[in-house]
């Protein structure tokens, strides 16, 4: 396993992390894959901690995956188990027996049900773990559990989840219900295998509000179309894809009972912030990333064609190459675009990038100066707008560039 | 312009080409793109040519594209005229102005009617050209046509018309049509932007049998789905692909006028070897390919099911780097399929790699050994197969692996 640098699209200082009332944390080394770091959480809810979740479209989810599909229609979540370095994905009965030994373990020593244990596991697919492998850490984490609301045991559990990424995702906000003060903190891992499809890999959203199952639910899944299913780094979804958020009611607001109560609506800005910020904080660590590349396209049939535009353009090795050696090369904007299956108009399509217009009416704009575009791609941060010249569809994806880090990066990934 | 390397998945050998009676060739260098090496191929036929094609099905296919898909019903060729380093994609009208001039400078040069002057285009895409850049030369082109069967022109025109490539991409056979020999040559050229959808980058059948255009056109769309649309090297298909298909009848054999034909059977058997060859050359020479993979599925829906998890696991950048450090991560390669969206069963598919088994029913074979797999894997041609465990389908497909040349040859593409 090569240790990698720090992602240079890595948010400079170190960002503010408020404590989420009614959530303790304890990480630990497990030493079941990596030497001599956390890899082991153990997030345990206050009663009556309401869960909502989406997962991977994958056909071979991984076993935590299926058992959080599971048990969640109840809606109850007392703690969450996440183990990174092992996907526990295509290890058959075994890899499911492990996943229900580990859901009990924490349930004996919670004195709770297993079915309020939440699983979720990210690294290498299809490695058998060992009998008891996660189960063996349980009663070690709950005596560690953190007591006092501290922004520390937060950051350690950013670190826990950690497997190719090289920094933590933590995003905290306050938001207001009917004049309180609630949190949401959000932790999220990831950097290769992504191209989240109804979720991402590893994503959970705590809060101290009280909001019913249902309607957190709502707020899920109507907030990860934007964020977690609108970045991609190498087209490749996981087994393992997870997004779950909880919700533990500690802080004492007015009732919540429908997704569409006025008193919801910073409750719910503030959620879509927080899960927008965690998935380009994943594209900020993405493989190999050099550049952290938004991508707006316009003028499409509708919004999903647009998508679907933005996703193309996205996911094209050679665009990807392209922007990562700052070469304005707009012509694979045009062909990545122009194979998505989505209507295009050839003659009308336009393309800009860091706000200068390139081409527009199907070729280049007449005295068309790259120098300033050159400019622009030279930075960090690229923005890219392909116009398809069909209709008002519009969508936004973010995503990175393709460099030798990639490379390095999963050549080496089991070694 | 970089200068690559040969790859190393190169044919060891020249191949041997057999002129084709009917065709003239001439190749020539522009200067426009590349220089001190030819770029420009004029191939001149016999009267009474026929002529099939399919092409890109990008929304945005490139002048040269939409100028022969709008000449092909009539079914004649008079010649063919390619350029390589300029695509003449997303050039606008003044574009679709230079392939219209082009094509009359061939024709008034040839005595014959524009409609029957063929055009393709290769290189990079959204660059005008000056006025008259590809007529100028077609005088000189005409003046140097080779008169003598010999085979040095046909290996000049396989260099012409390469970009990127490593080495010219020809395939030679003989076949018998009732009795009387005739010839199979074909041409192809791409490294890049490979993943066909109908027809790859740029590939030409040539052959001296007599094949009525119609049955010609029978005998390319259904020798492509197995060859040129079963290859892919970076999931980018190009606005300019295009694969055409000249019979100029020189050999005087017995009369066909059916696909179906008996006396057929001969030829397209050998037609879609040289197909199946051509594609292989173009995986062969993909960018930065080190390795070359043929990739089985087995045990799927259908044939087309098959044909999309295989092309989910040959487009994946996870498998394809792993294969490229000889890393036998089979769990990527379930992860791939299991996103193609086609039905598989995940506690019966299978995963074997030269011809090793490494699991079934959901995960690791007991006692599974991986040494004889990482011997496999370090080798040059590698194969694998992935079983659904859901159906009979079955499909093949051809990739190479994903390396740092990859990036350097994109990378630096345009400077």
């Amino acid at each position: 396993m090569p240790t990698h640098l720090r992602s240079p699209l890595a948010p400079k200082t170190g960002l503010k992390v408020y404590p989420v009332h009614g959530v303790r944390l304890a990480t630990q080394a497990t030493g079941l894959r990596y030497k001599g770091r956390d890899d082991f959480l153990l997030a345990v809810f206050a009663e009556g901690t309401s869960v909502a979740g989406v997962f991977t479209l994958s056909l071979a989810s991984a076993a935590p995956v299926r058992w959080c599909r599971k048990i969640l229609g109840q809606g109850r979540a007392r703690a969450l188990l996440v183990n990174a370095g092992n996907a526990n994905a295509a290890t058959g009965k075994p890899g499911e027996a492990l996943a229900v030994q580990s859901a009990r373990a924490v349930a004996a020593a919670l004195k709770t049900s297993p079915s309020q244990v939440y699983l979720a596991s990210t690294g290498i697919i299809g490695q058998p773990l060992p009998k008891n492998a996660l189960a063996h850490f349980v009663p070690g984490a709950v005596k560690k559990l953190s007591n006092k609301p501290s922004s520390a045991p937060w950051q350690k559990a950013g670190c826990a989840i950690m497997t190719t990424d090289t920094f933590p995702k933590v995003v905290s906000r306050h938001a207001k219900i009917g004049g309180k003060t609630v949190t949401i903190t959000g932790l999220a891992k990831g950097s290769g295998m992504i191209a989240p499809n109804m979720a991402t890999l590893l994503a959970f959203m705590f809060t101290d509000a009280a909001i019913p199952a249902p309607v957190l639910q709502t707020l899920l899944k109507s907030g990860v179309a934007g964020s977690f299913n609108a970045i991609t780094v190498d087209s490749d979804t996981s087994t393992n894809d997870t997004l779950l958020a909880f919700a533990t009611g500690a802080v004492a607001h007015a009732k919540i009972s429908s997704a569409t109560d006025a008193k919801l609506r910073d409750f719910t800005r503030v959620f879509q912030e927080v899960l927008v910020e965690l998935a380009q904080l994943v594209v900020r660590d993405g493989e190999g990333a050099q550049k952290f590349i938004t991508i707006d396209v316009t003028g499409a049939l509708n919004d999903k064609a647009a998508h679907n535009i933005a996703m193309a353009i996205a996911n094209s090795p050679l665009v990807k190459t392209a922007l990562a050696a700052s070469d304005a090369n707009w012509g694979r904007i045009l062909a990545a675009a122009a194979r998505s299956g989505e209507k295009m108009n050839q003659d009308r399509f336009k393309v800009s990038m860091g706000g200068i217009p390139i081409c527009h009416d199907g070729g280049l704009l007449k005295n068309y100066n790259e120098a300033p575009v050159a400019r622009h791609l030279k930075g960090r941060e690229i923005t890219l707008v392909f116009d398809a010249g069909v209709g008002k569809g519009k969508a936004r994806v973010w995503t990175c560039d393709l460099t030798h880090g990639y490379i390095e990066i999963n050549a080496g990934y089991r070694s």
